[in-house]
């Protein structure tokens, strides 16, 4: 398996050079786009790894994967749904036009920003307690109370994040959220600043993938169909606006970030972490991208494919 | 099995109340609301069905499938994709608007009648040999060479059909389509005026759930990733803009037309036809929706289940 | 005259019934839609006046004309135009998802929010200065040292102001506005909260139609350009999303208030207020539309007008 | 008067280096940009022209000016502006996807292709007899019977029409014309294939500067009204998107073709017509704005000027 992952991140190298690193504030600016890294964790709690998987960086807009798990176990599916829809939208993830519209109601769904503003605000907590939860849930999931957020992305992102800000107000003007614009956003700010590897996102995925239990130990975190809920809004609306041809192409549940990492999700199966800062134009990691549908095929792990040759007997 | 199927369509008939059938052409206005059917087939060839199941009606957008996969087979994925894209929209299904915007380049999607009018005009043969291979391909999928299509709604479709016309001329105008718009819409109009009943739709679908092949004879008509890829797309686009919702509460990969159809693929396992002419305000079959949920739930269908409790010994 | 102002508003106070007062703050709300005054003032420095022309109200949006001439006096066409547009748009007053659009590049014109939001902070000085300076020359060009705004107003703008907040950080986010966002939405509050009647607002109407020079005195206050600029803004602009039709069926320059005035320019000959706080569902005072529609007809006021018979000679 | 046209033309010739002849059909790609030509005619009927001002072109787009004026004659201005708009919009001239939005009921305004083909539905007569009274009334205010339509254009523009036919088809979905689409459409491509010179411009100008009379004859062809309806609606939605911009920097009411002309209407005063085929961005004569901004500012043309020192008594 390890000799697997170091194949396909040596043939998906080279796409490093079409794709660009984030540059809208100087920590993610600074990353190594050479730098690649893939961790994948079993349901029985193995690990496989390869590259640069125990590099940290910010998990930025994979946070939403769990501010939505959070927003749901706090709130309900209905006092989130009635919120924040969750349809797939052809916007950019930072959009806000479509609120704007005249039918434009609520954010399209959990995994754009306006979205996710929303879901953080249903975090349960006021002030610094919301982003306590957070970062709570983050260390019991992934079994390392070392997880913190990084306060120089944190600082950046508030500093330039006006364009969240009007978002924000958009919805404070709709009665989407109700708390002070600026405690939602410093929450918001930090829990995209938390600092993982890719053995973190391999543990918060196979998490999911095992109906939001954590392997070792077992403990259940919450219903495992909140996880089947946030696995289905990963696969239609996880990889910006390029999430139809994702599904088509790969067919792992997935969320990225902007600091290059991508979180995948195989149900029953695996929880797959993988990070290289380089990215496309729809903000994807360019070479993890490649290394998942590299991944997907040689597996077979289309959550679409019929696997008529022996689909569930499949031990690898 | 049959009783449960039964079960669920008298717990859903009270749907029906909500739901509003299509009224554009008069075939449609005339259909019976309380008419309610489902059929499943299993990868061994067997059907489990219950209610209408065998009343007959125009397979409508379901063909939009079958046209990807045509496309898709006669031109290549490439072929086809530099022509449509494969994103989910939060346009509605006979929406133009996003292909007149300074940046709206190509359809969104083959699921929404853009798309399948470039996709069936990329269907090998011209005038009436297009449509001949379509209807041939349906027969092969469902064994039945009585399959037609409906004079009567194919003629009304065509009479009323000036926004389908209007997308043509835009497509034509962009150097999407090619040939032809009249003989393009022929196609496209007769192809949605196929008659089915839930047997068919069933069979349609474990096709596709089978890699491919037909379950009885094992015949494959295609590569089995062409399987792969339009089950992915129904994921994203197949229930219009309910497409993300419908995921995360029903998981399974389907198609819906506005005659009350609705096809359902469970990879690997199950083919489902299901029907229903009241619809929701999306365009989908109420009722449909309702037993598609429940029948999800009951036998643990969703493609994003973590199945933890024995998922893949599972028999039913 | 005065006889045909008082005719003008008896004809056409029955449509208050078809109009709404504005109410998103108690202020406006409370207004008596039933109170209805119009003042002309001629080029000589002569007044004409009917109804409750001495009503005070706060002026909103007409302010946009007073900023926008500030702006260019302080900041030339050029700088100005370099960052507000001076197209007329189909969008609302308070849109601002065009800007958001990947080809929005700056506010559509000067008399919508966002564009008003930029001239307001092209103003010279900051914080107090800015709108000390828009005080003054509303002072002066009234040749009123009473006119004061209204700070109850001015306090419920700005706890409502999400919108108006959320536009100003996309400016901020796009580097159309440089300032402080509090700054600058303090001083575009107050400005709008300054408390005027017809008569103020007709002779704010004759210094335009007057060259920009104050009929008694004489005074320029700027370049006679600027003033024709402004009408023209005001004329494809100044209705909302009326403005085309309101000059087709009145064809006098005019910008309109959500309070319920409305500032009416004849160049050359009149300034026009009018004040009727109900409001069509453009924004517009219903009764004060209804009131410039039939003086404009009966003294032949349009713009657009040939006036084969004896224009130029005109008496009134 | 005369030195004044060609000191301009010769001012401004310079300009032809930014713009670009419209290139989608040969006839109009074949067009020499360095001819330039202008005519002015006043309210006596004196003729005052310079450069290339009887150089023959298709009038294209101006011809919305009299589809639009002989619509309100044939169905009054109730029949026709229930199913246009008179706003003007951020559409570009041959935009459809505003009416394909959920809220896009009708044709922003008849300067645009949608709004023109509306108007030229409503045009009495069915089949050749609509243009045939469209030629017939151009010939009587030019007074000239050698106006003809060219074939070569007329056939190209039909051959290219994909995009008009769209729109077509979009407005019979929403029965706003009735129709048949081939009938209304080659009205409309001989409408815009009809050849004229600045010298025809000047007169269709004068007749609305006159009051819809002829100047020679004194004949009135319908109501003044529709006169300053029509120029109003010059004034706001004539030069496409450009139109807010070109009513403040030049203040007279125009519309431009594609092929080059500039129609220019001074209320009471003047028509003018100006030509120069290559376009700006917007499809506006670059040439020809550059002239008409010269000439309003020299003579002081702009209709929201207040022309303090002497509008009315001005004789040149």
């Amino acid at each position: 398996m390890e000799k697997l992952l170091n194949r396909l991140i040596k043939e998906n190298e080279y796409l490093v050079q079409y794709g660009k690193v984030a540059d809208y504030i100087p920590a993610l600016k600074n990353a190594n786009p050479n730098e690649i890294g893939i961790c994948i964790m079993d349901v029985e709690g193995n690990l496989y790894s390869g590259g640069d998987y125990n590099k940290k960086f910010t998990i930025q807009s994979i946070s939403k994967v769990l501010s939505l798990m959070l927003a749901v176990m706090d709130k309900g599916e209905e006092g989130v749904f009635k919120k924040v829809d969750m349809e797939p939208t052809d916007e950019s993830f930072n959009s806000l036009y479509k609120l704007d519209l005249p039918y434009g109601e609520k954010p399209s769904n959990p995994m754009i920003n306006s979205g996710a503003i929303v879901t953080t605000s249903l975090i349960d907590g006021r002030g610094e307690e919301k982003f306590n939860r957070f970062l709570e849930i983050v260390r019991k999931i992934t079994q390392d109370d070392n997880i913190i957020y990084n306060k120089e992305v944190y600082i950046s992102e508030k500093e330039t994040g006006d364009k969240n800000r009007a978002i924000a107000h958009i919805l404070k003007n709709k009665k989407l959220i109700e708390e002070d614009i600026e405690d939602i956003l410093d929450a918001y700010f930090k829990q995209c600043s938390i600092e993982v590897d890719c053995i973190d996102l391999a543990k918060i995925g196979i998490f999911f993938a095992n109906g939001c239990k954590i392997p070792n130990t077992g403990e259940a975190l919450c219903d495992e169909e909140i996880g089947t809920l946030v696995t289905a809004i990963m696969t239609t609306c996880g990889m910006y606006d390029f999430s139809g041809e994702y599904a088509a192409k790969v067919g792992i549940p997935s969320k990225s970030g902007v600091s290059g990492g991508i979180l995948g999700i195989v149900p029953g199966r695996f929880g797959i972490g993988v990070y290289g800062p380089a990215l496309d134009k729809h903000g994807n990691s360019i070479v993890g991208y490649g290394i998942l549908k590299g991944l997907s095929k040689e597996l077979g792990l289309s959550i679409f494919k019929s696997n008529t040759e022996g689909r569930f007997s499949c031990v690898i």
